[in-house]
């Protein structure tokens, strides 16, 4: 069985990966759009890609792409903690620069100021790359801010752990597929993901969607606006549900059609904590 | 009067700037949240900030600045229609490399790979920088996609005009400041900007804040949901109402107050197309 995601080794993907199928063939790619087409393609079974952080927010790359273009859902999602570490080549090593993508040094910023406050700061793509850069120049005075897997992957040692400002740091991931597998893994819920089109006939449209999960007592997790990118002021909704009673959220989605509220079935899927 | 915006000279919030606000004090700043301070530390009168775009979406450290750090509130917002245009120091120029803005480039994508399939493409922070770092190269092989006040500027010349894949782009750009101005534009519609924070002990939360609205016939032209940056699943909402009934809106925002919603006035304002 064959599992992409986002890459390269050492990125929170990569651990969500190793953790979620610990005996597949895993394989990384570049960005979240090759990711989900390497899926389409046909190249891998399953396929692990970021939805949503929690001081971030979401991803748009990954709810854009599978709202326009992909005809996908996710069967699982996983809920990974998002810790960082600074990293180096070795523990007594002098800093003068230190790396990583834009969110973690965001998230470092606190110690850096305290502990290195005359480091120059570089901006990466992601933390893994950072991480990779570091450990390709062993004799320059680099550090980087990355995750613990990042470490190991590329031989680094922690120099300073957990260095986020914010201990409720979490990151939703989605994986995509054409049928549930048997995760090991603690499940805590259960829920659907839509994105809704709204008619534009239909006064007060949003809050008659909502209404039938309201009356309902569906509960939502989630709402969130996202351009059509056709008109300023033109959206589509992703709408997460708690899915505990199936046949109820059923007759929800098909009052939603008679409505005539279109919606596209982003997930059914589980909830696992790693 | 002095007016802050988000500069380098050239940017489409420079170009709001000069059309808004022809005979002031025009100062430019390095980055939105810049922009925002300088106005809170009484540095400008008025502050032109960009707050969403037609594809892209919203532009989250606005809108995640005003909820949870200022006490501002905008008073105009001017929408800009987004066109790109190719641009280098002469006509006949050979061009290698293009530089631009991440979106600028996505936009102009389509064009770029008809007429310089061979050109090497390279990010910038803003269109308005690519178009300042061609100018100072004279000599290289540069171009940049940068809007048409960018050209003028920087004494570029125009390539290739509007080609931006997208007719319907447009950017919404607020000014904040202490009072309405009298501004010369044409006024298209009247809103309010609300943040609304729901208590947790509610059921359905944002059902009942949307029934406020609805029952009352107020129009929402937007609702986007903001991480809280607590855990994950908390958000914040950003609503936009039509403002044409002043007394009813004033109403609904009681209503709001009475059922234990709370709100931040992110704005009351007119809306201007430039």
């Amino acid at each position: 069985m064959k599992v992409g995601y986002l890459g390269p080794n050492g990125s929170f993907t990569h651990n969500v990966a190793v953790k979620s199928f610990p005996g597949a063939d895993r394989v990384p790619f570049g960005n979240i759009t090759e990711v989900i087409k390497s899926y389409e393609e046909g190249l891998v079974d399953y396929a692990i890609i970021p939805v949503e952080n929690s001081i971030e927010g979401s991803v748009h790359e990954t709810l854009d792409y599978l709202f326009h273009q992909a005809k996908i859902e996710a069967v699982a999602e996983m809920i990974q903690p998002i810790k960082q570490q600074l990293l180096a080549t070795s523990k007594d090593k002098k800093i003068e620069k230190i790396f990583s993508h834009p969110q973690a040094i965001a998230q470092g910023k606190k110690y850096i100021k305290a502990h290195y406050p005359n480091a120059q700061i570089e901006m990466t793509a992601s933390t893994a790359y950072a991480a990779r850069f570091i450990a390709e120049n062993p004799d320059a005075p680099f550090a980087a801010i990355a995750p613990v897997a990042a470490a190991k992957e590329y031989g680094l040692e922690i120099i300073a752990k957990d260095i986020q400002e914010m201990d409720e740091n979490y990151t939703r991931f989605w994986v995509l597929g054409r049928k549930k597998y048997a995760f090991e893994l603690f499940k805590c819920q259960q829920k659907v993901s839509l994105a809704l089109t709204l008619p534009d006939n239909l006064p007060g449209a949003l809050y008659k969607a909502l209404s039938v999960f309201a009356w309902r007592g569906i509960n939502l997790t989630k709402i969130e606006s996202r351009p059509l990118k056709t008109a300023l002021g033109e959206y589509f909704f992703i709408v997460d549900i708690d899915n505990t009673n199936e046949a109820l959220v059923s007759f929800a989605l098909e009052e939603l059609r008679l409505l005539g509220i279109d919606y596209k079935m982003l997930g059914n899927y589980d909830v696992y904590k790693l």
